[in-house]
């Protein structure tokens, strides 16, 4: 039986944009594991249960489901040592948390860029809980709060300028391959381009170049993926 | 002949506060290589041309001159294999770099706490090379630029919350024990503290218990600088 993957998706079944479910679908393909992904909605609470989370990605594995990213992450090194190392060793694995955490803040920083573009491709079931939660968190209106973006958008990029100058001297940060560090980060991303019109990273940014390499990867797994040309 | 670096000093010979010498230290500690330090002044150019740079640190070993601390350790990395990796194998080097250079950046989000009291510390001589340098790259007095830092620091130490989380779920940053992502990251957090009373991170920061933790590595080589208790 394949891997199977709880998958956050659109309206159309095939727009899948959660940046944790995209790091979890490029270290599959890295550990070269098939995987059937089911799509899965915000509201779909009930389908996820058994992993006791109620947030994706999830896998399921045979008779064990197992959720949250990182956990995941660690679960394919441990379940798959003969595949490709997803850490390049103990001490890449100790190194990658922090990529992971520092991946997870991306998405924040991401978040007030394109918040207002998910709530156009959420499924129709779940618009009414994505508005709800998301505003309530903003502390504002989605419109409000993505108003100012292309004012904010310098700020953003300049912050960004540590990974830069990795991506400038090596083309991974894992180094000459991508390691899983690559894919924690590329999550945000993809995400932001598979929901979003906006263009985050200007065409000559090495992280966009290195976007693109990434998007090439496996056959161009995530190049396939339904999103804007940005 | 033991190692030799060029170590930025201050007024008083023995308080050495340069984010970038701090790291190479601990390197040096962790390869188990004696080094002769060298107090160096930021006016004092000529001192170290042989390695073609006007920054510290700068390594001699033997009669080779090495210069920037991310070379450096590479360096002692290349030429010391049999002592304890600074990396952690090869993928553990490249997912350091990433780490290098957001220690450059936290460099650059710390400096508008301590600026003035770097001042009040530097040699005779370096004061108004500082000032001066310091207040163009500023583009305002340092007494201006310091001035708001109690109403900053909630959003520096909110920033931080990626490598809170990280410290949070283990010891090091390499893990169960450093590596030089460890030392890179310390050296930030060690120059504010031999240079600035103002208090970057509050006592019970999993930061701060980890930049101890630091502190009292080496029979405490970086406890022992001068420094503020802070």
């Amino acid at each position: 039986m394949p891997l199977r993957m709880f998958d956050l998706a659109g309206a159309e079944p095939d727009r899948r944009f959660s940046p944790y479910c995209w790091r979890t679908r490029l270290a599959l393909a890295h550990k070269h594991l098939a995987v059937e992904t089911i799509p899965w909605r915000f509201t779909e609470k009930d389908a996820i249960a058994p992993s006791g989370q109620i947030f994706v990605p999830v896998l399921v594995d045979g008779g064990r489901w197992i959720s949250d990213s990182w956990a995941i992450a660690n679960y394919l090194e441990d379940t798959y040592p003969d595949a490709p190392s997803l850490f390049g060793g103990p001490s890449g694995r100790s190194l990658t948390l922090f990529y992971s955490r520092f991946a997870d803040g991306l998405v924040a920083a991401i978040f007030p860029f394109v918040a207002l573009d998910i709530l156009h491709h959420v499924a129709a079931e779940d618009r009414s809980y994505f508005r709800e939660t998301r505003e309530k968190r903003a502390g504002t209106t989605l419109e409000a709060f993505v108003a100012d973006r292309d004012a904010r958008v310098a700020a953003f990029r300049t912050s960004l300028n540590p990974l830069r100058l990795t991506l400038k001297a090596q083309p991974f940060v894992g180094g000459a391959q991508p390691l899983y560090a690559d894919y924690a980060l590329f999550g945000p991303f993809q995400w932001a381009r598979c929901i979003s019109p906006f263009q985050l990273l200007e065409p000559e940014d090495p992280i966009r170049q290195w976007r693109d390499r990434l998007l090439d990867r496996f056959d161009g797994l995530a190049q396939a993926a339904p999103a804007y040309d940005v």
